[in-house]
């Protein structure tokens, strides 16, 4: 991965995770950088959200993403505000001793994941942004998105580049299960393409709902979920063909997250035609998408048209069974009524890494996408073994 | 089980399940009895769900229910709703031969279970029908819990004797898992007591909504779940002493379905307390019920008060992390902040039939309950084994 022009991040190894792995990442911009943000929709949320949503208030741009791994600052109190607070401050102290060159703490977007309810080790969190900050290189995007996971099993990492030369990567962690709870998502994508910060909050919302806020693993969401944009300007660029990548990437991040899911073998893309309205299309798609009866039938490879029709009538979208379709890895098996298909076939083509399904509800004209993974029995394992 | 005065009941086997085993219902009132029902909030409906809203509609008495089990007689088209017609037709013939009284079609409410996407075998049900009439007894209610089980591994029942003698039956079934598909719930309620139509209609949506609407075992409705109460007028009886029986027979089988939720191990029993409005409290109650997490961390018997405040805040309800109150099996773990509890205690006292989870959302004074399963790898292994 190549960073776009004028960033430079780091992921540095603070103990703040048990395991000694990676978990203190910095990413800065060389100069104050347009941004979009779009943070959490639970209403428990961590400090970091908080503060996130006070600093995009402000509409100020930004120089620096800090974010530790391994302690979400969740319902930490008092204490816990003061210590993400001080993250931004230590960072932007770290930040700019190094560059010889001044950075207010507002500068410096906060974010955390990991174990809620216990105090940060702020030492190990101390000298781990010391660290990240001496270790900021053009070269470093691979160690920030090392060291934003929890119990992911990989780095998610997507890039484009555009017509002109500017490029657009973003990096993210999934469905880590870790104590006491929850899959926090996060997602940040830097380019070095020069877009106003206006298109940039004017669109990203909308990419997200169609990306990142459509990926459903647990059906939960998290204390701490934030998706970030920022845009450093150093390049000029379209920018149509920048918002077309940038959707690109935040898709494909979230089949990186979802395929990734906890105990998943197979990444769930499911395609919802004929709906009402696309914001319909998307509902019943995530209803399909969260079913434990249509995740357990992918694991278990059973092309079950019955679960997938009535997970996505269970949202109360429009929808006509007389009319509707449901496609299975490319093979019909539904079509206004049951429709013969090979079982085994079919069965043997849901083997796979990716299973498509596609849903026509026969109401409409638009369509939408929601993205999960399989049900398995090593799903209950990882989430019931664990003892708070 | 003993039916109230001047209903009678009976259960037989057909063949129109596989196993053998009992799967035609009839339970029919001496008199044109008053009724209330609701059906299924899925847009996905069985034919008897169609007929069942046109009849309620009519406001008319009713005299009978049939039910089969093994078939639900949905996604069959046109040929599905004349089979459902001819249910009501054939057992208001059945009974009317058998009593020497003649009986109305639209006197009879039919519901169906099982299967769907393959057509009725109607002659197996015609026979199972006529045999059900020539069974029909005062014990016959036993005989009709058992006929309209699919999977469910034992019969629901539930009854109250009012003051003055007046009697309210309930039979139900659950989650019973069956080609292709879902957890269908029927329940039938039954009473002597003399209630107006106007009252029972008035009543029955807000009991379902505090009981059978907070149940989930799959997150998922059924094409063709059914709640009908129906009430001969036989005795004299409080109003208010039966609608508070109606309520706690409709929670009793409501625990009894969810402790029979498949591969459960426990009952999960939700109470949200400290909400803004009795709305927001069952919204609350239910996305905890029904959170994987949470449902995992139940069967690995652990108090995780993270995953259930995020549950809770997923749905979006008015809360503060702050004065928020978590207890598990009668401890408290989370006080406004992580509370200090003995975790071999409360797993210990969690390894039960039933774990009840009390949540104080600290917003307001209103309540709610919910009612769930927890999550276990023999639920997955039901659901992913079965094939197509």
């Amino acid at each position: 991965m190549r960073l776009p022009e004028g960033f430079r991040a780091a992921g540095v190894a603070a103990g703040v995770k048990p395991s000694g792995r990676p978990d203190v990442a910095l990413w800065v911009a060389d100069r104050p950088s347009a941004w979009a943000a779009t943070t959490t929709r639970n209403r428990f949320v961590a400090a970091c959200v908080t503060r996130t949503r006070a600093l995009y208030a402000t509409e100020a741009p930004i120089r620096a993403i800090v974010v530790n791994a391994g302690n979400a600052n969740c319902a930490t109190g008092d204490a816990g505000v003061r210590d993400d607070a001080e993250l931004a401050e230590r960072a932007a102290a770290a930040v700019g001793r190094r560059d010889g060159a001044p950075l207010a703490p507002n500068e410096v977007v906060t974010g955390s994941t990991g174990v809620i309810g216990v105090p940060m080790p702020m030492d190990a969190v101390r000298s781990g942004i010391d660290a990240a900050a001496d270790a900021l290189s053009p070269a470093g995007g691979e160690g920030f998105a090392t060291a934003i996971l929890t119990t992911d099993l990989a780095t998610k990492v997507a890039e484009r580049t555009l017509p002109g030369g500017a490029r657009v990567v973003g990096v993210a962690k999934g469905s880590g299960m870790i104590h006491p709870n929850m899959a926090t998502m996060l997602a940040y994508v830097a380019t070095d393409a020069d877009v106003p910060q206006a298109t940039l909050r004017a669109a990203w919302p909308g990419i997200v709902d169609r990306s990142f806020n459509q990926l459903t693993v647990d059906g939960d969401t998290s204390t701490n979920d934030m998706a970030i944009v920022m845009a450093n300007g150093a390049r000029p660029a379209d920018v149509e063909a920048f918002l077309e990548a940038l959707e690109a990437i935040a898709v494909e991040l979230t089949e990186a997250i979802a395929a990734d899911g906890e105990g998943a073998t197979t990444l769930l893309r499911v395609r919802v035609e004929g709906a009402a309205s696309d914001d319909e299309a998307r509902v019943a798609a995530r209803g399909v998408a969260s079913s434990s009866l249509v995740k357990a039938a992918v694991y278990g490879r059973d092309p079950n048209w019955g679960r997938i029709l009535v997970a996505a009538g269970g949202t109360r979208v429009a929808m006509d069974a007389a009319t509707a379709r449901v496609t299975v890895q490319g093979h019909r098996v539904y079509d206004g009524g049951p429709a013969p298909f090979d079982a085994a076939r079919v069965a043997a083509d849901m083997n796979a890494r990716v299973v498509d399904l596609e849903l026509d509800l026969g109401a409409g004209a638009a369509s939408g996408r929601a993205w999960g993974c399989d049900l398995t029995t090593q799903y209950v394992h990882i989430n019931a073994d664990y003892t708070t």
